[in-house]
């Protein structure tokens, strides 16, 4: 069975996973630990937990388990002082209280879900993600970095405080794995954060897997204004030293003039730049969604469509 | 398979339902729904769901699932908002959101919690738990009575407000029974509460049931000081309006002399002044706890021993 890992966090890793879940792969999923927003942002400051955020919606998007039980994950409490908090989120936070390590809490989730694959946590320390920007700005934390409307106006550094050291789990899943999927996600809150832990480009360098990035289908104003493939991927090679990408998925469907006027104060289409023959440009526009309730969905109206994703990840996992 | 149904609420059920998980017959736990203290009150005033503290506790005492999975259920959070929420509090809250109903909740769980028998809330009614003291004094809610000093001062009624219908499946339960267990537990605020429910001691008299009451270790001071075995009987004679009772169980051994003097400010022993064939005195005593983590507990340093118990139990249930 091929393995398949990816990594990110966040709504872009949930349906990545979510599509593949269907497909007969060895799954692991690297998610990224720099999330301190909302419910995780709470609950990191009052417990002292690690963020458990990301790690549910990768857990809930790997789950086997009934509807109901993936709806309960996801619910979040409407009043009170539990309001804001999703179950997943707090049964995270209490496993790592009870069994004493974050790691085991994963798992133990992961056996409360039935699900398929591993979810690992890409490092186990305690971090925050910074930045600091051109102005000299300093912006603390991945919600705050989420926020910024000002990063397309160039930053110095992107780093993770205190200094991770990467999961050892993640070395050994990089290492063994025969396709690494990076993308879709927010490119400076879910995906670059992964880069910066260390040993995980170096494990990137060494892995003999092929390495495939799904480009964003949108860009967001004051982040990503104006990027096209080209400066996604120049992005992305600024932190991984050189370019390792064997394939880039693209999607080529415009979505209805009406979406892209409800996203025009928020972004705009992700062009693409890059005629090469790793492109490969596909219909990957998800089904118009109405307001979900789940994590920054709601936020996303214009996504991908997981099994149009996962069935061009798999044309290309049947030809390695 | 024989029918074993307990009616109760808090620490005593669990250690009655803990003993009986073990052997072969069909268990039924029928719970109160009073409890308005800690959590429970919280979220009960909070997000107006139904009681979940007693029931979760019948969940874990049948639980089949892990140790860790049992723990997590009880686990209070310590710090922050969440803080003196117990996980399976939130959990049933969340199912009862989800579901729209506290029915399907409890079945959910118990599903999740692979727990053998049923837990089925004695009715599906918000109510809270209201007592009028003989000095006119009004005790509004089960935490405000269970922390009474003057109920021993005489109390002119007990009732549940607004006047709540049993849940349909606590008749069926009672129909079919081949043995009812009535206590250990608070009186006042987990046995009582049950037979307020309109239908339940209805029930009772038209079950072919035998009827068994386990009869608590201790009085607390206050509320049913200086009760005797007699004095028992006779606040659940007059609620049931006849004494329905085949069999009565009484503990013999005295704990050590240390831990009654712990006792001594909040109760005493009490004592059997019954002597009639039905009353069965054995050692019930159960092992010496240090504090625990479970609801109550602590406060339950002399407490039933739930092996002790459920032999006892099986005893009369093989001689049916």
């Amino acid at each position: 069975m091929k393995k398949v890992v990816v990594i990110g966090g966040g709504t872009g890793n949930f349906v990545v996973l979510r599509g593949l879940k269907k497909y007969d792969v060895d799954l692991s999923a690297i998610v990224s630990m720099a999330d301190s927003g909302g419910s995780t942002g709470i609950l990191r400051d009052e417990l002292g937990v690690l963020p458990p955020g990301d790690v549910r919606q990768c857990l809930v998007a790997l789950s086997n388990s009934s509807r109901l039980m993936r709806s309960l994950m996801n619910y979040r409490f409407e009043n009170g002082n539990l309001g804001g908090h999703s179950v997943g989120n707090i049964l995270l936070s209490a496993l790592e209280k009870v069994t004493g390590s974050f790691e085991r809490a994963v798992e133990e989730a992961g056996r409360i879900l039935f699900i398929k694959g591993k979810v690992i946590p890409v490092t186990m320390n305690q971090v925050h993600l910074k930045m600091i920007l051109n102005n000299r700005k300093l912006l603390e934390g991945e919600a705050e970095i989420y926020l910024s409307q000002e990063i397309d106006q160039g930053y110095k550094s992107l780093y993770l405080e205190p200094f991770p050291k990467v999961n050892p789990l993640v070395t050994a899943a990089i290492k063994q794995a025969d396709l690494i999927v990076i993308g879709p996600g927010g490119l400076y809150t879910s995906i670059i954060p992964n880069l910066l832990v260390e040993g995980v480009v170096e494990a990137l360098h060494n892995s003999q897997a092929k390495k495939l990035f799904v480009v964003n289908l949108m860009n967001r104003f004051g982040q990503t204004s104006g990027f096209k493939v080209k400066d996604y991927l120049a992005e992305l090679v600024k932190f991984l030293e050189k370019d390792l990408f064997d394939f880039i998925l693209v999607n080529k469907t415009r979505p209805p003039k009406h979406l892209i006027d409800v996203y025009a104060e928020e972004g705009e289409l992700v062009e693409n730049d890059v005629e090469e023959e790793r492109v490969i440009i596909a219909d990957l526009l998800g089904p118009i969604a109405k307001k979900s309730s789940e994590d920054r969905i709601k936020r996303n109206l214009i996504r991908h469509d997981s099994k149009k994703l996962a069935k061009e990840i798999m044309k290309i996992v049947n030809n390695l």
